[in-house]
């Protein structure tokens, strides 16, 4: 059975979300400074690595309605995603809401599936679809807090930037006694560095 | 010019220092889960390295009240620290408080000096007797915070203990737009990984 990973970008003090996000600012007031070192990254094979690692194929994929879009409420129909016509997930998308909305089903294999019972249920989907593929719980932190604290998670990677942002959405929060096991601690450049954790259940 | 310094151990949630420190609790509720990495580490060699580096001799070192000793206001003059007759210090300590105390010389060369005029005070007292030596801000994690936010460190050594504490007292709290740089990152064993972070100023 493949893993049930994620991965989350994270300052210092721990945030993986700057406040403030918005159609005009998607990762919030200063948060591209979390995501800067996924780009232009040739010259940092370390920190490629880790983006190819985050971005290989999953079986599907859950993720909260924050990471989806910028809406809160009822759907405004007309928004697909902050990826365009063709999103990088190639997979089926289980998109946690309280709002229920028909599937959306954009080019190159990725379907947009809205789930409103709860993260049990979208785990359930995500397995029938993934079979023994990897599943990938996308974001945001507070979604990965819920699975994590519901033990739900096998493998969580950090991409740890040597920033503090004093304010945002904080991973683990409400994720009480906790237990991981650092698998593998990349030097990725001085950007990032990169830890890949077991889930000790 | 030596270097500031610090250390500080840190759950993966954030917390340097357990609730409820007491007499009876130095560390906290279970804030032993924090520093077991640094005993019996004769098989963890890359552990046992991070706490040679940890208590290099310093030519002075500066801590918060809270480090000193479990009680607060006025002082109980029996109260030598939690060190027994030689303290590990072996070099002037220089205590941050708001009640006057004389100076306290215990066996093989610590003397614990009550500073209670603030932390650059302390720095210039340290700094006076260190000379080229290093000094380490030992902590806890509000003293060191408050040397972080006055731009007085120079490397900052993180200790990543991969569990949650869910509840304590943070790292970098007030410690705004705080820019470091990893200098060294130790896979160190299963119970901690060892980052070295060069502070950006």
């Amino acid at each position: 059975m493949g893993p049930v990973v994620a991965h989350q970008a994270i300052s210092i003090d721990g945030f993986c979300a700057a406040p403030n996000q918005s159609f005009d600012n998607p990762f919030g007031d200063d948060g591209m400074r979390l995501v800067n070192w996924m780009f232009d990254n040739d010259d940092r094979p370390a920190d490629k690595a880790a983006v190819a690692d985050l971005t290989t194929q999953s079986g599907a994929h859950i993720m909260g309605r924050n990471m989806f879009g910028p809406g809160r409420g009822p759907w405004d129909e007309s928004w697909t995603g902050w990826w365009g016509d063709e999103p990088p997930y190639h997979s089926p998308v289980f998109v946690l809401t309280h709002h229920p909305r028909a599937d959306v089903v954009m080019q190159g294999g990725t379907t947009f599936t809205f789930v409103t019972d709860g993260i049990e249920s979208a785990m359930k989907q995500a397995r029938a679809v993934a079979g023994d593929g990897r599943i990938q719980i996308s974001g945001g932190p507070g979604t990965v807090n819920q699975f994590l604290a519901a033990g739900l998670i096998d493998e969580l990677n950090l991409h740890i930037v040597p920033i503090t942002l004093g304010a945002g959405e904080r991973l683990f929060t409400g994720v009480d006694n906790l237990k991981l096991e650092p698998v593998t601690v990349v030097a990725g450049s001085p950007l990032v560095t990169h830890i890949k954790y077991r889930v000790l259940h």
